[in-house]
């Protein structure tokens, strides 16, 4: 694509077109956006951008990103409860963060089994997993991966794994989202949120 | 917002959510993107933002966006046609540039009059077109503004301002878009098209 503002702005609308949610017609926006505002955007982005890129880390425990390791929910004392939770990436652990859960601490997989795409055991973080209920003080793994197919084969895989462990396995109810309408929600969730219907108090 | 993973994500976050095309949502995803492909693409985004923030100015002929001022069009020996197409934009010249009209000259206007917005005469790049028309060397002048109320309002202001010089004023002409279907155009587009209808060649 010829653009007529130098190699170095194709460069950045390059690059910005590789962001998820960006296509090739919203990063030129964005880009322009940014020079126009180069004091009160570009440069703290800029700035922003390096920072992450000498401080953000994988935290060794979890696999949460931060900017230490062991991350500051792995470090928190008041964290050491004996649930952790079970996600598929970081973005599912700052979406239970967001909705105020409680002091729980996460182990972030690194993605789902998926043979096609080859992506077995060995490729998510089961192994570490297990190491950390070999050291004890974990009495529940909640499983919350996605209830998509690869989600609840991954799920099916870890619940045989972590039998020997003598640890209780859950996973998330399904069931109604919060504002949801009947009328929009498939027939799976239906029939699973009635055979789980409860008490109305 | 509170998020899980130290002040600098949180900071890359609330930025990457500035751009347009981006809410908060799509930022996290963003930054996580980002993040997790350090090498690939954090790392260079964040030097050819700083690329770009030193290099990138506004030239002061035409107002185009460029690394060099006069920029690479107007500085261009093969455009020194007499022709000079008035947009609102950089992001119009872009578009107009992707068309691959041929070796025109630009002139950004910076908006739109808009007197609800506080935006009059004196804050468009009106004056500098007029220096332009006074130095000579130009015939035409082609108004390519939105074809919105305020565009509309700007291109009649314009060809009062212009009339003086006697160049040629004209604008882009209404239409079917290529590849348009009719039935979902508005009668004001297809009354204009019927209008100007050309000869079957």
């Amino acid at each position: 694509m010829s653009q007529s503002g130098g190699p170095e702005i194709n460069e950045l609308i390059a690059l910005l077109a590789r962001l998820p949610g960006l296509g090739p017609r919203s990063a030129r926006r964005a880009a322009l956006h940014l020079i126009k505002r180069k004091d009160q955007l570009m440069v703290p982005l800029a700035a922003a951008l390096d920072r992450a890129v000498e401080t953000v880390t994988t935290c060794e425990v979890c696999g949460n990103i931060d900017t230490r390791s062991p991350c500051s929910i792995c470090a928190d004392p008041r964290r050491q409860g004996s649930m952790v939770i079970v996600v598929e990436d970081v973005g599912d652990l700052w979406a239970l963060e967001r909705a105020a859960i409680g002091p729980v601490r996460y182990h972030v997989l690194g993605g789902t089994l998926s043979p096609l795409d080859g992506v077995g055991p060995d490729d998510l973080a089961i192994d570490s997993l297990v190491r950390r209920l070999e050291k004890g003080g974990i009495d529940e793994v909640v499983i919350a991966l996605n209830a998509t197919v690869e989600g609840q084969t991954t799920a099916h895989f870890l619940t045989d794994r972590l039998a020997p462990f003598g640890v209780k396995v859950t996973r998330l109810a399904h069931g109604v989202p919060v504002g949801g309408e009947l009328d929009y929600l498939d027939e799976g969730t239906l029939a699973q949120a009635l055979k789980a219907r409860t008490d109305f108090a």
